[in-house]
């Protein structure tokens, strides 16, 4: 049976439901919210992992779209998105060859680098294929992860300015380590701190190149705080977009924040086996919930008291909070908000898109499993 | 480049490498351990999701092969394996719907019921397709998952022997609670408790019904001790092709018990940022390597002291157990046991098989992401 004109709760499971006027609100939000102070969106694929989001987020006003891994890349050119930023160093001789026959078919693609040696194997491989590529520095403000310190950051740029086949674009100052602080306060104290030593090292930049033009940072949890940054031009949220039980519970520590952003994908999930005292068994485990971030939330309203955790592989359980919660039948379909939205919508292949509840698409999850 | 000739360290990361050796190793041990104790092994393939290893199980003596969802049941009948048990209950119309379809194609198929809702849904569907069907009853023996309560198989078996459309082969009685229990006396003691109840169940069948030749039970964890169950005809077990870190640490936890089946199975990742004090970044984090049971292990003999850790979606970071300790450059491959196989093969779409080091063929997982 085709899905597309059928309700949501009749579809099969465990699978993947996008709210397309949720998802819509979001989308317009953020933009909004960027434009108004006066910076542009350069929204994260990595989380969606679908180009048709993707060009939604460009039809909403993005300037550009935000890789992960130069495979994901790969996928969106293919879809027709020529202006990709590839926002993890392209570090050895294989994947900038990759990187290469990429840039044959997207001149607009751009990536950071955060490494001397990182920026020679670039340069080799750009002489050799007659080809110019733009590049942001990856500044480490704390994180610990990719980018070069702050007080080497100049060396690096300098040395990215001597070179005839890379062209410096500006920075990239990504705090993964900031956007799950839960206090609102704490976090906020925490970006701004970053995004202003982040803030310094892009104004020397501007000193020295004309083209320095791009300072990229920011995430769905500091989205809001790092919009006060003058010098910062650009964010790169992703999860807004979609929402996670994750992003929520900090979206909603504090009163004021509450419900930015609404969760637009959410989870099918089917009661398989009652029986088993106060829990029912579904069909949606670890490899359908990525275990990571939380809990899932069960949305279903009559099902107000149901705790959701993952029981194997295959296999979750709905256990009632209390003594005598009424629990599901047998076939019963829930409806999860998922924890970790990013690797979960990595396990699946499509998005079943829904208007007030019915089915009006179906999405191929075109950069799933693109890690490399 | 084409993969298949190359050193094994050359290739594209993150990816699954698979050592032909080992595996082969392995499936003849547990066929071998399996026949000496005059049993059956059906291994699972929700842990390989590759019907070409399937394959190999069948040719190395398996009667057939277990599914743990009806869609991967699906892809085996494509790839031409006949004989699937589908090991968890089919529970709702529009999933039966699918196995109804799936039948006409596969008429050895076979799953497992727990329920006299299920019984009933099935016969409907049965009936009005004219097809017959071959179950296990599935017993909950103290997982609490799946499966009926051993006090109330009887009653269910009564109902399946009461039908014209089911035909009752047996029981299927997984204790997945019992697989990783870290002491071998205590796992040993857990597994033959919840056994010999499900065997006082089979014995009681089989005095009813001469079709009742099956009790399909246990799994890698606890594959060893379950042998020793005189009612038990066949073994489920699944990880002890490919092992990872988290079955590693059981197999090894006693002595005796250590090294029985190889880590066939591999994940090779490159260290893409460097500059960050104490550890290294690498480019396989939570969508490579699933978070789940314990940390993959490094394996390159150059770097003995390092310790992998998650670094968000898509980054891991081998940090240094001690001072002084040697740090993999930028652009270093390294080789890990990944921590838990079943998710994180769900996450690829190909093994890079290898023999001595060298690419010799690429396998699709054409299971992967069928968790419906």
């Amino acid at each position: 049976m085709k899905p597309v004109g059928r309700n949501k709760f009749e579809l099969d499971t465990p699978c993947l439901v996008l709210d397309l006027d949720l998802l819509d609100e979001n989308l317009q939000k953020m933009q909004a919210t960027v434009v108004a102070a006066g910076k542009a969106l350069r929204p994260h694929a990595k989380t969606h992992k679908c180009s048709l989001l993707a060009k939604m987020q460009l039809a909403a006003g993005a300037v550009g779209i935000c890789a992960a891994k130069v495979s994901e890349a790969e996928a969106l050119v293919h879809a027709g998105i020529p202006n990709v930023l590839v926002t993890g160093p392209v570090a050895t001789a294989e994947k900038i060859a990759r990187l290469m026959a990429l840039l044959r078919k997207a001149p607009f693609l751009m990536t950071v680098v955060d490494h001397p040696a990182n920026v020679e194997l670039l340069e080799q491989q750009l002489a050799g294929a007659g080809l110019n590529l733009d590049v942001l520095v990856d500044l480490d403000i704390g994180h610990g992860r990719t980018g070069v310190a702050p007080g080497k950051a100049m060396e690096l740029a300098e040395r990215v300015l001597a070179s005839d086949r890379l062209r410096l674009r500006g920075i990239q100052a990504y705090a993964g380590n900031v956007q799950h602080i839960p206090r609102y306060s704490d976090r906020r104290a925490a970006s701004l701190k970053g995004l202003k030593q982040a803030a310094a090292v892009f104004r020397q930049l501007q000193t020295r190149a004309e083209s320095c033009t791009i300072f990229s940072a920011s995430g769905t949890g500091s989205a809001k705080i790092d919009l006060v940054i003058p010098e910062l031009t650009e964010l790169q949220a992703g999860s807004y977009a979609l929402m996670d039980a994750e992003y929520l519970a900090i979206e909603c520590a504090d009163g004021s924040e509450c419900a930015d952003y609404q969760p637009a994908l959410t989870m099918l999930t089917t009661v398989v086996s009652v029986g088993h005292g106060r829990q029912v068994t579904v069909d949606a485990g670890l490899k359908a919930l990525y275990k990571d971030g939380g809990h899932p939330r069960v949305l279903n309203p009559e099902f107000p008291n149901l705790h959701y955790d993952w029981f194997g592989d295959e296999y979750g359980k709905l256990c009632a909070r209390s003594r005598g919660t009424l629990l599901p039948e047998l076939g019963t379909v829930l409806e999860l908000v998922v924890s970790h939205c990013d690797p979960t919508i990595n396990q699946f292949d499509r998005f079943f898109v829904t208007r007030d509840g019915k089915v009006v698409d179906v999405w191929t999850i075109d950069l799933r499993g693109r890690s490399q």
